[in-house]
């Protein structure tokens, strides 16, 4: 026992306790970029994690402005809050739900730092369209592809077309149990990326920026954004028949439009030219005027009928009074915490600089305003493999079946005043 | 077909597809409340996730100065720069390695918003002391307890004790594959903590102030900071056999110590009267002046005889350079994030208020920097059931090997001038 194992002895300890594993998120990270077609991929530990990692990974610094939308999940917005930055919203195409590339230039300041588009329900943003009017002004394009793992435009897959793209595993295309990712093929977007928060090693062995590197011994800025490593395992499975899945969607939603084509007041999706729409949500607008029915009804009437849908904007998905009743919240400029924004240049952790009021009011955003009032959402979950006529049909039967009989709906509404709402939703969890 | 499901008519889908299933992160807090006595709990994805939501259930505000310790990991102090707030270091004591009580009424000011200590390596922080001095001047006390799950002052577990509390379950006294807790017995810190980053369901249906509730279409500040669902699945099953683990690793530290109570390098580690130590690392400090010997020699030959050992505050938990060697870190006021903050006032995301910038100079917490250079940590894994006394005494028979022979140490060293730091380093991963 004389010689130390340093230098070539014999251990005291013959046979150690394992260390800990390999983490799971370097293989998952590794065959997710090359299946979006991009050279480096960081996984995280949701969809927002992914978008603060990304807003830092483009460079966007406190107090800059980053031009996005209302019409989306919160997460959008909030990113930018929390890497105390302010959200400037532009308003949305009518068709298609996402960025209108013809309202940025009039949302451009000095402040402006970045754009951040959003892949809504499946479907790309107008991406070539955005990324011209962002090369003319030098400002780096961040895609929220949260909803629309696998969708394309043509053969360029999201994750390959922006500047940085920031994907989501919770309850979407991938379904995991929490989780996400950023894609860049800019090393140096990749390396700022894990300032967001990742473990001091990680950085330490994978930033190749020297400037980067030195905020290794506080993992970044110094939050946690790392992905559960239960998650990512189940992510890498799921990433593998993620296209049968998705091309299965699109049957299925494809189906369900040539039945609901006749029906005058629903519209149904429109899938942009050349986009590859993985239907994360099958999305029409309703427009009960004709038999004097409200969204509202309309959808409270479909989800009896065993079609579960949502008000995915304006009901902030799942929200509810203290009473129990869904709670219309409306795009994201009309919700508390931008109004308070608004109103007092402050709110909660985040300050905006002196001087700068983002213009949150009530019809700046006349189509984002609009949509949320007509859009009716069936998730993918209802739309999912086998690809299957008959229960395709039948969601289009209980949609006309609702309209047929309007009349009893207004009967109701006569007598009670108001129906309540009865949206059968429960709270969202990770196998959504 | 005529009459609608709403009013009683039968659904036009049958058997629609099943809902979401019930998150898993209900019981799962709802279990742990009553394992720590605490009146909430709070699931959150991260320890750092849980301090987040401490703090701002504990009510602190942008600008102002939360005080905590530097010989920690760094997401204790990154937290309070999460919430826009201000992070000032006292000194710890250099016995149990946590804040020193009588050096905290030095530290603060008409900004002070709150006192966050840390319960670090399992052993509870002196609570009774803090919370008397914390009490005097009416400021909130935050546990840190991400390392001490189920540790306990006399029979009161820590989760119960201080105002809020912020557990980890990522490779802690609960191994799971992420994830965190936050408990309080106090209804409006818990109703504030879910500002942290909850979904807007979660926030509407819990929260029972208005004032809170009216976030809830953001999820609170709008971050993402909510339990994967896996994690909570393992977390709940592994809190059922927290006590027995911790029991046996208790067992194994007390022997460790019985063999190393006799060799005048090592001081073993102390543990405060009253205080229920869980061991989540077993930490001593090394002196080898007298055998010449320092204390990454020390730590690097003792990983070549099969005892894992870490320096856990001086190199960050595995952080390297970018040539692969071990880098010293130093504590959290000596590294770069809080260097730079110190010297601008500001860095990446942050910014201090104009005028404060609190005092992070080296020679400022001189036991804190003194420690970091002699401790030595050996990770719960190591010192986990079965109880096995002969495991112990090989441990402490590597280290009187190392020290019998430190003169091979001392003599490669004079040939190559310095020794090549050589842990056997590997990522942290959940299963550690």
């Amino acid at each position: 026992m004389s010689k130390l194992a340093l230098f070539g002895g014999t251990p005291v300890v013959p046979k150690p306790r394992p260390l800990a594993r390999v983490c799971a998120e370097y293989p998952l990270a590794q065959r997710f970029a090359e299946y979006v077609g991009a050279k480096h991929a960081l996984a995280v530990g949701s969809g927002t994690a992914a978008l603060v990692s990304a807003l830092f990974g483009a460079g966007v610094t406190p107090g800059s402005e980053v031009i996005t939308v209302a019409h989306t999940w919160f997460c959008t917005a909030t990113s930018i809050l929390l890497v105390n930055a302010v959200p400037v919203f532009v308003d949305v195409d009518p068709e298609t739900f996402t960025m209108d590339p013809a309202k940025i230039e009039e949302r451009i300041t000095p402040r402006t730092r970045a754009i951040l588009a959003v892949s809504l329900y499946g479907q790309p943003a107008d991406y070539d369209a955005i990324m011209a009017v962002a090369r003319k002004h030098q400002l780096p394009v961040i895609d929220d592809a949260c909803q629309s793992t696998g969708a394309a435009i043509g053969d360029r897959k999201l994750g390959s077309i922006a500047d940085v793209t920031a994907f989501s595993f919770s309850g979407k295309p991938i379904v995991s149990s929490s989780g996400g990712m950023v894609t860049t093929s800019d090393r140096s977007i990749y390396d700022r990326s894990m300032l967001g928060g990742q473990h001091p090693s990680f950085i330490a062995t994978q930033a190749r920026d020297e400037q980067i590197w030195s905020f290794a011994s506080s993992g970044g800025y110094g939050h946690n954004l790392r992905i559960d490593g239960q998650c990512a395992e189940r992510a890498y499975q799921e990433l593998e028949r993620l296209d049968a899945i998705n091309d299965a969607r699109r049957l299925n939603a494809r189906e369900l439009t040539e039945r609901l084509h006749g029906v005058p007041q629903i519209r149904v999706p429109v899938v942009r030219q050349g986009a590859h729409h993985v239907f994360h949500m099958y999305t029409g607008l309703f427009d009960g005027t004709a038999v004097d029915l409200t969204r509202d009804e309309f959808v409270d009437a479909l989800n009896a009928e065993g079609v579960w849908t949502l008000t995915y904007v304006s009901s902030a998905n799942f929200l509810k009074t203290t009473s129990g009743e869904i709670f219309d919240a409306g795009p994201l400029h009309q919700r508390h915490l931008f109004r308070e924004l608004a109103r007092h240049g402050r709110c909660g952790p985040y300050q905006f600089p002196d001087g700068v009021r983002p213009d949150y009011s009530t019809g700046s955003l006349p189509v984002t305003e609009r949509l949320a009032t007509l859009e009716f959402n069936i998730p993918q979950r209802y739309l999912n493999p086998p690809f299957d006529r008959r229960t395709m049909d039948l969601y289009a039967d209980a949609i006309t079946k609702v309209l047929d009989n309007a009349g009893e709906i207004r009967e109701e509404r006569r007598h009670a005043g108001r129906l309540q709402r009865r949206h059968h939703f429960v709270v969202a969890s990770e196998s959504d």
